[in-house]
Protein backbone atom coordinates (compact mmCIF):
# COMPACT_ATOMS: atom_id res chain seq x y z
CA UNK A 1 0.00 0.00 0.00
CA UNK A 2 2.52 2.59 -1.14
CA UNK A 3 0.20 4.63 -3.34
CA UNK A 4 -0.17 8.26 -2.26
CA UNK A 5 -3.79 8.76 -1.33
CA UNK A 6 -3.22 11.95 0.68
CA UNK A 7 -4.64 14.10 -2.09
CA UNK A 8 -7.90 12.22 -2.52
CA UNK A 9 -10.81 14.64 -1.93
CA UNK A 10 -13.73 12.72 -3.38
CA UNK A 11 -14.70 9.06 -3.51
CA UNK A 12 -17.22 7.98 -6.13
CA UNK A 13 -18.87 4.60 -5.87
CA UNK A 14 -20.06 1.93 -8.19
CA UNK A 15 -23.55 1.13 -6.91
CA UNK A 16 -25.05 -2.19 -8.11
CA UNK A 17 -23.18 -4.86 -6.22
CA UNK A 18 -20.79 -2.48 -4.47
CA UNK A 19 -23.26 -0.45 -2.39
CA UNK A 20 -26.44 -2.50 -2.71
CA UNK A 21 -27.22 -6.21 -2.83
CA UNK A 22 -29.18 -6.14 -6.09
CA UNK A 23 -29.61 -9.93 -6.38
CA UNK A 24 -31.35 -10.58 -3.06
CA UNK A 25 -33.56 -7.53 -3.49
CA UNK A 26 -34.62 -8.37 -7.05
CA UNK A 27 -35.14 -12.04 -6.24
CA UNK A 28 -37.41 -11.11 -3.35
CA UNK A 29 -39.58 -8.79 -5.45
CA UNK A 30 -39.86 -11.23 -8.37
CA UNK A 31 -40.66 -14.15 -6.10
CA UNK A 32 -43.37 -12.15 -4.37
CA UNK A 33 -45.01 -11.13 -7.66
CA UNK A 34 -44.75 -14.67 -9.09
CA UNK A 35 -46.31 -16.06 -5.94
CA UNK A 36 -49.18 -13.63 -6.19
CA UNK A 37 -49.71 -14.59 -9.83
CA UNK A 38 -49.36 -18.30 -9.05
CA UNK A 39 -46.51 -18.83 -11.53
CA UNK A 40 -43.71 -21.34 -10.96
CA UNK A 41 -40.17 -20.75 -12.17
CA UNK A 42 -36.51 -20.44 -11.39
CA UNK A 43 -36.55 -16.88 -10.10
CA UNK A 44 -32.84 -16.82 -9.40
CA UNK A 45 -32.21 -17.37 -13.11
CA UNK A 46 -34.85 -14.77 -13.88
CA UNK A 47 -33.04 -12.25 -11.66
CA UNK A 48 -29.64 -13.00 -13.14
CA UNK A 49 -30.95 -12.74 -16.67
CA UNK A 50 -32.70 -9.47 -15.87
CA UNK A 51 -29.41 -8.10 -14.61
CA UNK A 52 -27.60 -9.49 -17.68
CA UNK A 53 -30.02 -7.65 -19.96
CA UNK A 54 -28.95 -4.35 -18.47
CA UNK A 55 -25.27 -5.24 -18.71
CA UNK A 56 -25.67 -6.25 -22.36
CA UNK A 57 -27.56 -3.03 -23.01
CA UNK A 58 -24.62 -0.93 -21.83
CA UNK A 59 -22.33 -2.94 -24.10
CA UNK A 60 -24.66 -2.33 -27.06
CA UNK A 61 -24.47 1.39 -26.39
CA UNK A 62 -20.68 1.30 -26.11
CA UNK A 63 -20.35 -0.64 -29.38
CA UNK A 64 -22.79 1.81 -30.99
CA UNK A 65 -25.30 -0.93 -31.80
CA UNK A 66 -27.85 1.43 -30.32
CA UNK A 67 -28.01 5.03 -29.13
CA UNK A 68 -27.79 5.88 -25.45
CA UNK A 69 -30.81 4.90 -23.36
CA UNK A 70 -31.46 4.93 -19.63
CA UNK A 71 -30.97 1.87 -17.43
CA UNK A 72 -34.68 2.14 -16.52
CA UNK A 73 -35.53 1.61 -20.20
CA UNK A 74 -33.19 -1.36 -20.58
CA UNK A 75 -34.64 -2.91 -17.44
CA UNK A 76 -38.18 -2.51 -18.73
CA UNK A 77 -37.38 -3.99 -22.15
CA UNK A 78 -35.78 -7.07 -20.61
CA UNK A 79 -38.51 -7.41 -17.99
CA UNK A 80 -41.17 -7.65 -20.71
CA UNK A 81 -39.17 -10.33 -22.55
CA UNK A 82 -38.59 -12.37 -19.40
CA UNK A 83 -42.19 -12.10 -18.22
CA UNK A 84 -43.34 -13.47 -21.57
CA UNK A 85 -40.83 -16.31 -21.42
CA UNK A 86 -41.69 -17.25 -17.83
CA UNK A 87 -45.42 -16.98 -18.44
CA UNK A 88 -45.98 -14.15 -16.00
CA UNK A 89 -49.25 -12.68 -17.18
CA UNK A 90 -51.97 -10.66 -15.52
CA UNK A 91 -50.09 -7.53 -14.52
CA UNK A 92 -51.21 -4.12 -15.75
CA UNK A 93 -48.59 -1.94 -17.46
CA UNK A 94 -48.64 0.25 -14.35
CA UNK A 95 -47.84 -2.79 -12.20
CA UNK A 96 -45.05 -3.80 -14.58
CA UNK A 97 -43.54 -0.31 -14.38
CA UNK A 98 -43.75 -0.56 -10.60
CA UNK A 99 -42.01 -3.94 -10.66
CA UNK A 100 -39.37 -2.48 -12.97
CA UNK A 101 -38.63 0.05 -10.26
CA UNK A 102 -37.51 -2.79 -8.01
CA UNK A 103 -34.11 -1.52 -9.19
CA UNK A 104 -34.89 1.74 -7.34
CA UNK A 105 -35.57 -0.19 -4.14
CA UNK A 106 -32.42 -2.24 -3.67
CA UNK A 107 -31.18 -3.00 -0.16
CA UNK A 108 -27.73 -1.78 0.87
CA UNK A 109 -25.13 -4.19 2.22
CA UNK A 110 -25.17 -4.06 6.05
CA UNK A 111 -22.04 -1.88 6.26
CA UNK A 112 -22.86 0.54 3.41
CA UNK A 113 -24.71 3.31 5.22
CA UNK A 114 -22.37 3.33 8.23
CA UNK A 115 -19.28 3.35 6.02
CA UNK A 116 -20.61 6.09 3.73
CA UNK A 117 -21.65 8.22 6.68
CA UNK A 118 -18.13 8.02 8.07
CA UNK A 119 -16.50 8.68 4.70
CA UNK A 120 -18.77 11.69 4.12
CA UNK A 121 -17.19 13.48 7.07
CA UNK A 122 -13.81 13.55 5.36
CA UNK A 123 -14.58 13.23 1.64
CA UNK A 124 -17.11 14.25 -0.95
CA UNK A 125 -18.97 11.03 -1.65
CA UNK A 126 -20.91 10.36 -4.81
CA UNK A 127 -22.20 7.71 -7.13
CA UNK A 128 -20.49 6.76 -10.37
CA UNK A 129 -22.95 4.24 -11.69
CA UNK A 130 -24.38 3.11 -14.99
CA UNK A 131 -27.80 3.51 -13.39
CA UNK A 132 -29.70 6.62 -14.44
CA UNK A 133 -29.86 9.60 -12.10
CA UNK A 134 -33.56 9.20 -11.31
CA UNK A 135 -32.98 5.59 -10.31
CA UNK A 136 -30.01 6.56 -8.14
CA UNK A 137 -31.89 9.36 -6.39
CA UNK A 138 -34.86 7.13 -5.62
CA UNK A 139 -32.55 4.39 -4.37
CA UNK A 140 -30.76 6.85 -2.09
CA UNK A 141 -34.10 7.92 -0.59
CA UNK A 142 -35.17 4.30 -0.15
CA UNK A 143 -31.91 3.05 1.31
CA UNK A 144 -30.73 6.12 3.21
CA UNK A 145 -27.56 6.57 1.17
CA UNK A 146 -26.13 9.99 2.09
CA UNK A 147 -24.59 11.01 -1.26
CA UNK A 148 -23.17 14.49 -1.71
CA UNK A 149 -23.59 14.12 -5.46
CA UNK A 150 -25.35 11.69 -7.77
CA UNK A 151 -23.57 11.05 -11.07
CA UNK A 152 -23.41 8.30 -13.61
CA UNK A 153 -23.18 7.33 -17.23
CA UNK A 154 -26.28 9.38 -17.95
CA UNK A 155 -24.45 12.62 -17.20
CA UNK A 156 -22.01 11.87 -19.98
CA UNK A 157 -24.34 9.96 -22.32
CA UNK A 158 -22.12 6.92 -22.15
CA UNK A 159 -21.42 4.00 -19.83
CA UNK A 160 -18.53 2.70 -17.77
CA UNK A 161 -15.91 1.62 -18.65
CA UNK A 162 -15.79 4.42 -21.25
CA UNK A 163 -13.16 6.99 -20.23
CA UNK A 164 -15.72 9.75 -20.80
CA UNK A 165 -17.51 8.68 -17.63
CA UNK A 166 -14.45 8.77 -15.35
CA UNK A 167 -13.00 11.94 -16.84
CA UNK A 168 -16.43 13.55 -16.91
CA UNK A 169 -16.95 12.87 -13.22
CA UNK A 170 -13.55 14.33 -12.32
CA UNK A 171 -14.35 17.47 -14.31
CA UNK A 172 -17.84 17.82 -12.86
CA UNK A 173 -16.33 17.71 -9.37
CA UNK A 174 -13.72 20.26 -10.39
CA UNK A 175 -10.78 18.09 -9.39
CA UNK A 176 -7.78 16.43 -10.96
CA UNK A 177 -7.92 12.66 -11.60
CA UNK A 178 -5.56 11.80 -8.72
CA UNK A 179 -7.87 13.67 -6.32
CA UNK A 180 -10.75 11.30 -7.04
CA UNK A 181 -11.02 7.65 -6.02
CA UNK A 182 -13.41 5.16 -7.55
CA UNK A 183 -14.63 2.53 -5.08
CA UNK A 184 -16.04 -0.67 -6.53
CA UNK A 185 -16.28 -4.40 -6.04
CA UNK A 186 -15.59 -5.03 -9.75
CA UNK A 187 -11.96 -4.95 -10.81
CA UNK A 188 -12.79 -4.09 -14.44
CA UNK A 189 -14.35 -0.82 -13.23
CA UNK A 190 -11.31 -0.03 -11.10
CA UNK A 191 -8.79 -0.85 -13.81
CA UNK A 192 -10.63 1.51 -16.18
CA UNK A 193 -10.58 4.22 -13.49
CA UNK A 194 -6.85 3.66 -12.94
CA UNK A 195 -6.08 3.90 -16.64
CA UNK A 196 -7.67 7.36 -16.56
CA UNK A 197 -5.52 8.50 -13.65
CA UNK A 198 -8.04 8.09 -10.84
CA UNK A 199 -7.30 6.32 -7.56
CA UNK A 200 -8.89 2.95 -6.83
CA UNK A 201 -10.56 1.45 -3.78
CA UNK A 202 -11.52 -2.22 -3.98
CA UNK A 203 -14.26 -3.48 -1.68
CA UNK A 204 -14.82 -7.23 -1.70
CA UNK A 205 -18.44 -8.30 -2.09
CA UNK A 206 -18.18 -12.10 -2.19
CA UNK A 207 -21.95 -12.63 -2.07
CA UNK A 208 -22.97 -10.36 -4.96
CA UNK A 209 -23.76 -13.20 -7.33
CA UNK A 210 -25.21 -15.64 -4.80
CA UNK A 211 -25.15 -19.23 -6.07
CA UNK A 212 -25.06 -18.28 -9.75
CA UNK A 213 -22.16 -19.07 -12.05
CA UNK A 214 -20.85 -15.52 -11.89
CA UNK A 215 -17.81 -15.19 -9.63
CA UNK A 216 -17.12 -12.15 -7.49
CA UNK A 217 -13.66 -10.60 -7.70
CA UNK A 218 -11.73 -11.47 -4.57
CA UNK A 219 -8.30 -9.91 -4.99
CA UNK A 220 -6.80 -7.20 -7.18
CA UNK A 221 -3.34 -6.45 -8.52
CA UNK A 222 -0.98 -3.48 -8.22
CA UNK A 223 -3.49 -1.19 -9.92
CA UNK A 224 -5.55 -1.27 -6.71
CA UNK A 225 -4.56 1.52 -4.32
CA UNK A 226 -6.51 0.29 -1.33
CA UNK A 227 -8.41 -2.94 -0.64
CA UNK A 228 -11.09 -3.22 2.02
CA UNK A 229 -13.37 -5.94 3.24
CA UNK A 230 -16.35 -3.58 3.50
CA UNK A 231 -17.21 0.14 3.64
CA UNK A 232 -16.42 0.52 7.34
CA UNK A 233 -13.01 -0.99 6.67
CA UNK A 234 -12.59 1.39 3.71
CA UNK A 235 -13.46 4.36 5.96
CA UNK A 236 -10.88 3.20 8.49
CA UNK A 237 -8.20 2.72 5.86
CA UNK A 238 -8.93 6.15 4.38
CA UNK A 239 -8.64 7.77 7.81
CA UNK A 240 -12.30 8.72 8.02
CA UNK B 1 -53.83 29.43 -5.99
CA UNK B 2 -55.81 27.13 -8.24
CA UNK B 3 -52.87 25.44 -9.98
CA UNK B 4 -52.77 21.65 -9.58
CA UNK B 5 -49.61 20.86 -7.67
CA UNK B 6 -50.68 17.36 -6.62
CA UNK B 7 -48.38 15.73 -9.17
CA UNK B 8 -45.21 17.55 -8.16
CA UNK B 9 -42.58 14.98 -7.17
CA UNK B 10 -39.41 17.05 -7.19
CA UNK B 11 -38.56 20.63 -6.28
CA UNK B 12 -35.37 22.12 -7.69
CA UNK B 13 -34.00 25.33 -6.28
CA UNK B 14 -32.23 28.35 -7.53
CA UNK B 15 -29.35 28.77 -5.06
CA UNK B 16 -27.67 32.21 -5.06
CA UNK B 17 -30.13 34.55 -3.37
CA UNK B 18 -32.86 31.94 -2.98
CA UNK B 19 -31.12 29.45 -0.65
CA UNK B 20 -28.08 31.41 0.46
CA UNK B 21 -27.43 35.05 1.34
CA UNK B 22 -24.53 35.56 -1.06
CA UNK B 23 -24.16 39.30 -0.47
CA UNK B 24 -23.58 39.25 3.29
CA UNK B 25 -21.26 36.26 3.00
CA UNK B 26 -19.15 37.76 0.20
CA UNK B 27 -19.04 41.19 1.84
CA UNK B 28 -17.78 39.62 5.05
CA UNK B 29 -14.99 37.70 3.34
CA UNK B 30 -13.87 40.63 1.20
CA UNK B 31 -13.92 43.02 4.14
CA UNK B 32 -11.82 40.64 6.22
CA UNK B 33 -9.21 40.23 3.49
CA UNK B 34 -9.12 43.97 2.78
CA UNK B 35 -8.69 44.69 6.48
CA UNK B 36 -5.81 42.26 6.68
CA UNK B 37 -4.18 43.88 3.65
CA UNK B 38 -4.87 47.39 5.01
CA UNK B 39 -6.80 48.47 1.88
CA UNK B 40 -9.71 50.93 2.01
CA UNK B 41 -12.66 50.69 -0.37
CA UNK B 42 -16.37 50.37 -0.86
CA UNK B 43 -16.63 46.62 -0.35
CA UNK B 44 -20.35 46.55 -0.90
CA UNK B 45 -19.80 47.83 -4.42
CA UNK B 46 -16.96 45.34 -4.81
CA UNK B 47 -19.30 42.51 -3.81
CA UNK B 48 -22.09 43.63 -6.13
CA UNK B 49 -19.69 44.03 -9.04
CA UNK B 50 -18.20 40.60 -8.38
CA UNK B 51 -21.67 39.13 -8.52
CA UNK B 52 -22.43 41.15 -11.68
CA UNK B 53 -19.36 39.72 -13.39
CA UNK B 54 -20.74 36.24 -12.99
CA UNK B 55 -24.16 37.28 -14.22
CA UNK B 56 -22.66 38.97 -17.27
CA UNK B 57 -20.56 35.87 -17.90
CA UNK B 58 -23.64 33.68 -18.15
CA UNK B 59 -25.15 36.17 -20.60
CA UNK B 60 -21.99 36.08 -22.72
CA UNK B 61 -22.25 32.29 -22.88
CA UNK B 62 -25.93 32.45 -23.83
CA UNK B 63 -25.27 35.00 -26.58
CA UNK B 64 -22.36 32.85 -27.78
CA UNK B 65 -19.82 35.60 -27.19
CA UNK B 66 -17.80 32.91 -25.45
CA UNK B 67 -17.91 29.15 -25.00
CA UNK B 68 -19.27 27.60 -21.83
CA UNK B 69 -17.11 28.08 -18.73
CA UNK B 70 -17.69 27.29 -15.07
CA UNK B 71 -18.95 29.86 -12.59
CA UNK B 72 -15.72 29.31 -10.63
CA UNK B 73 -13.76 30.52 -13.65
CA UNK B 74 -15.95 33.58 -14.17
CA UNK B 75 -15.64 34.44 -10.49
CA UNK B 76 -11.85 34.18 -10.63
CA UNK B 77 -11.57 36.33 -13.76
CA UNK B 78 -13.67 39.08 -12.26
CA UNK B 79 -11.94 38.84 -8.89
CA UNK B 80 -8.57 39.51 -10.52
CA UNK B 81 -9.95 42.57 -12.33
CA UNK B 82 -11.58 43.96 -9.21
CA UNK B 83 -8.54 43.35 -7.01
CA UNK B 84 -6.43 45.31 -9.48
CA UNK B 85 -8.93 48.15 -9.58
CA UNK B 86 -9.30 48.33 -5.79
CA UNK B 87 -5.56 48.07 -5.24
CA UNK B 88 -5.72 44.80 -3.35
CA UNK B 89 -2.20 43.48 -3.69
CA UNK B 90 -0.09 41.09 -1.67
CA UNK B 91 -2.10 37.88 -1.96
CA UNK B 92 -0.52 34.76 -3.42
CA UNK B 93 -2.38 33.05 -6.25
CA UNK B 94 -3.26 30.29 -3.80
CA UNK B 95 -4.80 32.87 -1.45
CA UNK B 96 -6.71 34.42 -4.33
CA UNK B 97 -8.09 31.02 -5.32
CA UNK B 98 -9.12 30.49 -1.71
CA UNK B 99 -10.85 33.88 -1.65
CA UNK B 100 -12.58 32.99 -4.93
CA UNK B 101 -14.05 30.00 -3.15
CA UNK B 102 -15.92 32.39 -0.86
CA UNK B 103 -18.71 31.48 -3.29
CA UNK B 104 -18.46 27.91 -1.96
CA UNK B 105 -18.90 29.16 1.62
CA UNK B 106 -22.11 31.16 1.44
CA UNK B 107 -24.43 31.26 4.44
CA UNK B 108 -28.00 29.97 4.06
CA UNK B 109 -30.96 32.15 4.96
CA UNK B 110 -32.14 31.27 8.51
CA UNK B 111 -35.10 29.19 7.26
CA UNK B 112 -33.34 27.36 4.41
CA UNK B 113 -32.06 24.21 6.14
CA UNK B 114 -35.24 23.69 8.17
CA UNK B 115 -37.46 24.19 5.13
CA UNK B 116 -35.39 21.92 2.90
CA UNK B 117 -35.26 19.22 5.56
CA UNK B 118 -39.06 19.27 5.74
CA UNK B 119 -39.50 19.33 1.97
CA UNK B 120 -37.06 16.43 1.57
CA UNK B 121 -39.45 14.13 3.45
CA UNK B 122 -42.10 14.51 0.77
CA UNK B 123 -40.19 15.53 -2.38
CA UNK B 124 -36.94 14.96 -4.16
CA UNK B 125 -35.05 18.20 -3.59
CA UNK B 126 -32.23 19.40 -5.78
CA UNK B 127 -30.35 22.41 -6.99
CA UNK B 128 -30.97 24.04 -10.35
CA UNK B 129 -28.30 26.69 -10.30
CA UNK B 130 -25.93 28.40 -12.67
CA UNK B 131 -23.18 27.59 -10.18
CA UNK B 132 -20.95 24.67 -11.16
CA UNK B 133 -21.45 21.29 -9.53
CA UNK B 134 -18.22 21.40 -7.53
CA UNK B 135 -19.20 24.78 -6.09
CA UNK B 136 -22.68 23.50 -5.21
CA UNK B 137 -21.36 20.34 -3.53
CA UNK B 138 -18.86 22.29 -1.43
CA UNK B 139 -21.54 24.79 -0.48
CA UNK B 140 -23.89 21.99 0.58
CA UNK B 141 -21.16 20.54 2.83
CA UNK B 142 -20.42 23.97 4.30
CA UNK B 143 -24.01 25.02 4.85
CA UNK B 144 -25.62 21.67 5.64
CA UNK B 145 -27.97 21.73 2.64
CA UNK B 146 -29.50 18.25 2.36
CA UNK B 147 -29.85 17.94 -1.42
CA UNK B 148 -30.95 14.67 -2.99
CA UNK B 149 -29.36 15.77 -6.26
CA UNK B 150 -27.04 18.53 -7.35
CA UNK B 151 -27.68 19.87 -10.86
CA UNK B 152 -27.11 23.07 -12.72
CA UNK B 153 -26.22 24.75 -15.97
CA UNK B 154 -22.97 22.76 -16.04
CA UNK B 155 -24.85 19.50 -16.57
CA UNK B 156 -26.29 20.87 -19.78
CA UNK B 157 -23.39 23.11 -20.81
CA UNK B 158 -25.65 26.13 -20.76
CA UNK B 159 -27.16 28.57 -18.27
CA UNK B 160 -30.58 29.52 -17.04
CA UNK B 161 -32.84 30.86 -18.47
CA UNK B 162 -32.02 28.62 -21.47
CA UNK B 163 -34.75 25.99 -21.88
CA UNK B 164 -32.06 23.31 -22.12
CA UNK B 165 -31.41 23.67 -18.40
CA UNK B 166 -35.04 23.25 -17.29
CA UNK B 167 -35.83 20.48 -19.75
CA UNK B 168 -32.51 18.80 -19.05
CA UNK B 169 -33.20 18.72 -15.32
CA UNK B 170 -36.66 17.24 -15.86
CA UNK B 171 -35.17 14.52 -18.06
CA UNK B 172 -32.32 13.79 -15.67
CA UNK B 173 -34.86 13.26 -12.89
CA UNK B 174 -36.93 11.03 -15.18
CA UNK B 175 -40.11 13.06 -14.75
CA UNK B 176 -42.51 15.08 -16.84
CA UNK B 177 -42.29 18.90 -16.66
CA UNK B 178 -45.47 19.26 -14.57
CA UNK B 179 -43.98 16.88 -11.99
CA UNK B 180 -41.10 19.25 -11.26
CA UNK B 181 -41.29 22.62 -9.50
CA UNK B 182 -38.62 25.29 -9.67
CA UNK B 183 -38.34 27.34 -6.48
CA UNK B 184 -36.64 30.72 -6.75
CA UNK B 185 -36.69 34.26 -5.48
CA UNK B 186 -36.20 35.63 -9.00
CA UNK B 187 -39.29 35.88 -11.18
CA UNK B 188 -37.31 35.72 -14.44
CA UNK B 189 -36.12 32.24 -13.47
CA UNK B 190 -39.65 31.14 -12.63
CA UNK B 191 -41.19 32.56 -15.77
CA UNK B 192 -38.64 30.65 -17.86
CA UNK B 193 -39.44 27.48 -15.91
CA UNK B 194 -43.16 28.04 -16.48
CA UNK B 195 -42.72 28.54 -20.20
CA UNK B 196 -41.11 25.09 -20.30
CA UNK B 197 -44.04 23.47 -18.50
CA UNK B 198 -42.58 23.24 -15.02
CA UNK B 199 -44.36 24.36 -11.87
CA UNK B 200 -43.20 27.46 -10.02
CA UNK B 201 -42.64 28.28 -6.37
CA UNK B 202 -41.80 31.87 -5.52
CA UNK B 203 -39.96 32.56 -2.27
CA UNK B 204 -39.55 36.23 -1.38
CA UNK B 205 -36.04 37.24 -0.37
CA UNK B 206 -36.39 40.98 0.21
CA UNK B 207 -32.87 41.37 1.62
CA UNK B 208 -30.90 39.67 -1.17
CA UNK B 209 -29.49 42.89 -2.57
CA UNK B 210 -29.00 44.74 0.73
CA UNK B 211 -28.78 48.49 0.24
CA UNK B 212 -27.66 48.30 -3.40
CA UNK B 213 -29.70 49.63 -6.29
CA UNK B 214 -30.87 46.15 -7.26
CA UNK B 215 -34.44 45.49 -6.19
CA UNK B 216 -35.69 42.12 -5.03
CA UNK B 217 -38.84 40.74 -6.65
CA UNK B 218 -41.70 41.05 -4.18
CA UNK B 219 -44.77 39.73 -5.99
CA UNK B 220 -45.40 37.52 -9.01
CA UNK B 221 -48.22 37.18 -11.50
CA UNK B 222 -50.46 34.29 -12.58
CA UNK B 223 -47.47 32.30 -13.79
CA UNK B 224 -46.54 31.68 -10.15
CA UNK B 225 -48.16 28.51 -8.80
CA UNK B 226 -47.31 29.07 -5.16
CA UNK B 227 -45.81 32.03 -3.29
CA UNK B 228 -44.15 31.70 0.09
CA UNK B 229 -42.46 34.05 2.50
CA UNK B 230 -39.66 31.59 3.22
CA UNK B 231 -38.76 27.89 2.89
CA UNK B 232 -40.68 26.82 6.00
CA UNK B 233 -43.74 28.54 4.59
CA UNK B 234 -43.12 26.81 1.24
CA UNK B 235 -42.94 23.43 3.01
CA UNK B 236 -46.21 24.14 4.77
CA UNK B 237 -47.92 25.24 1.57
CA UNK B 238 -46.64 22.13 -0.25
CA UNK B 239 -47.98 19.88 2.51
CA UNK B 240 -44.53 18.81 3.71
Amino acid sequence: MTSDLSQVKAIVFDVFGTVVDWRSSILQEITAVAGRLGVQGNWEDFSDRWRAGYYEGTKDVLSQKRTWIKADTMHLERLHLLMDEYGMTGLSEEEIVHLNKAWHRLTPWPDSVEGLTRLKKKFIIGTLSNGNNGLLVHMAKHAGLPWDIVMGGENFQSYKPDSKVYIGAVDLLGYQPHEVMVAASHLSDLYAAKSNGLKTGFVVRPDEFGNSEMQADLVGDERIDVSAKDFVDLARKMGA
